[in-house]
């Protein structure tokens, strides 16, 4: 079984019709799934959660991306997040029998695609990146929409693949392989905002923490109490449960309890399978040890 | 997607050629997969782990029991492990969209017909049980195949289904519904026996802990310590961490730490989310947050 997941963001969050046209795309392709989907009418953004059969998901990928050219208008586009183009980024996610190499080399056909076919300015970023300056997302997005049709006459700033000028309505896309991302927050028993960055600082790369987390306090005005939000970028190499412990310790240290923790979105096994074992101290213990996992690998190894 | 589990075992761990003709039988059902099986030479005895469609499941079983009795004769049969038919027990499991009560009908289908067609004495044991004193398996075998040929004479041990005498060389077979169960074994830091036993009386059902529990103290000699060895036989009722934990709690009593824990055998994914949330005090998580579990769901809506 070859699986592969991307999470495309679209630039549009308030017209549900637009965004069903979009994912309705993905639904010709009999193995790619929609797992998930969500609108944010603040940010005025829309993000998918698609999982399948590599070669499927790329073409998914691409007509979804067509089609958000041909109905989102960025001239009129206002939100409060951060966004350079209709289809603002296309991550690629190695899940099951792929490899990070794969995705890079995916990556740069579905880059090299959209740029010719669509005539959209594509960057490649995080794993793809052809530039260390192109590996933070937010790096390339700087200046948005509205600044590209300056930075992109920057020879810095020349694209991957497409035309050297932005898409008059649909912009610029970021396209590149990625490791899965948790979206990790942890609550703390206090109201003290403070604690919350000071923990959030402790266990963030940026500021020496943990290689793979980025972290940030943030306050839960309507429970009264603040949280540690994080974005884990590599599950594998900065697990979950050593992230968990050190706030635990960093917070007991003000005195402070953690009084619950949440996860945004959906988990690969092995990050669940990971926890289990290192809390039980089992040291052999796999996700071929799960009922439904063994199930899933009999059911594909038919096709 | 309606899933069961059955794990027989069958008298017979030493001459591979037979166990294999027995699993044979299942692989001729399409909607039964055959997930793991296991010999073992001083038992003298072999388990299989079938998981499938339910009507699927109970054909194969009972092709698989008429097998056994054809290739095994138990008036030939020595081994460590006690045993009362070639086919000594088969247990049902619900396991995905089956209840309980669906497995205790299902036990009765399946015991009916092997009284019937093959002539060999059925007792129902566990939720199945027509009498409390055959809820527990160890109860009914005692005698073994040899002792059963007196012991089916009293009207108390009269058979379930099937005749009033012991099949002559497949002796008599218990079926019946029961929830899933988990091996799970706590080493200790130390070779003192005596605080294993101690640590397993103090969680095991039958001397005052947990109600789902059965717990033995066992000398591992090789590796020079001692372990709490158990099964958890209502994983969702007595679970796993809280077990963990109360282990770990008593054996810091005796200044004795806890140095690894193993699972024999396949986990239903339920038993490791409810872990993973415990532990990371996550109170809206469930099994529908995995990627492989919906993955499993969509492939499996299809049919």
């Amino acid at each position: 079984m070859k699986l592969i997941e991307s999470v495309p963001n679209f630039s549009e969050g308030r017209r549900e019709e637009i965004v069903r046209q979009i994912i309705e795309e993905a639904s010709k392709y009999p193995k790619v799934k929609v797992l998930d989907w969500s609108m944010d009418k603040d940010h005025n953004r829309s993000v998918v959660t698609l999982v399948g059969e590599p070669e499927q998901v790329l073409n998914a990928l691409f007509d979804m991306t067509k089609k958000a050219a041909e109905l989102i208008d960025l001239r009129y586009h206002k939100g409060e997040h951060p966004r350079m183009g209709a289809t603002d980024v296309i991550p690629l996610v190695p899940l099951i029998g792929t490899t990070m190499q794969e995705c890079v080399e995916w990556s740069k056909q579905l880059g090299k695609r959209i740029g010719e076919e669509l005539g959209i300015p594509v960057y490649l970023y995080e794993r793809s990146a052809t530039r260390p300056e192109r590996e933070n997302l937010s790096e390339i997005r700087k200046g948005e929409f509205e600044g590209f049709f300056e930075k992109i006459k920057d020879p810095k700033w020349k694209p991957d693949f497409g035309p050297d000028r932005v898409h008059e309505t649909a912009g610029v896309t970021a396209v590149g392989a990625r490791e899965f991302l948790i979206a990790f927050n942890v609550n703390l028993g206090t109201n003290n905002i403070e604690i919350a960055d000071k923990i959030a600082k402790a266990v963030r790369h940026i500021s020496g923490g943990y290689r793979y987390v980025k972290a940030m306090g943030v306050e839960l005005k309507e429970k009264g109490i603040v949280q540690v939000s994080m974005n884990l970028t590599n599950y594998k190499k900065s697990p979950i449960f050593r992230v968990f412990e050190t706030i635990k310790r960093e917070a007991a240290r003000y005195g402070v309890p953690v009084v619950g923790s949440e996860i945004i979105g959906m988990v690969p096994l092995q990050a669940i399978v990971d926890t289990f074992a290192w809390y039980l101290q089992i040291d052999d213990f796999g996700t071929n040890r799960v009922i439904e996992e063994r199930l899933l690998n009999e059911l594909t190894k038919e096709e």
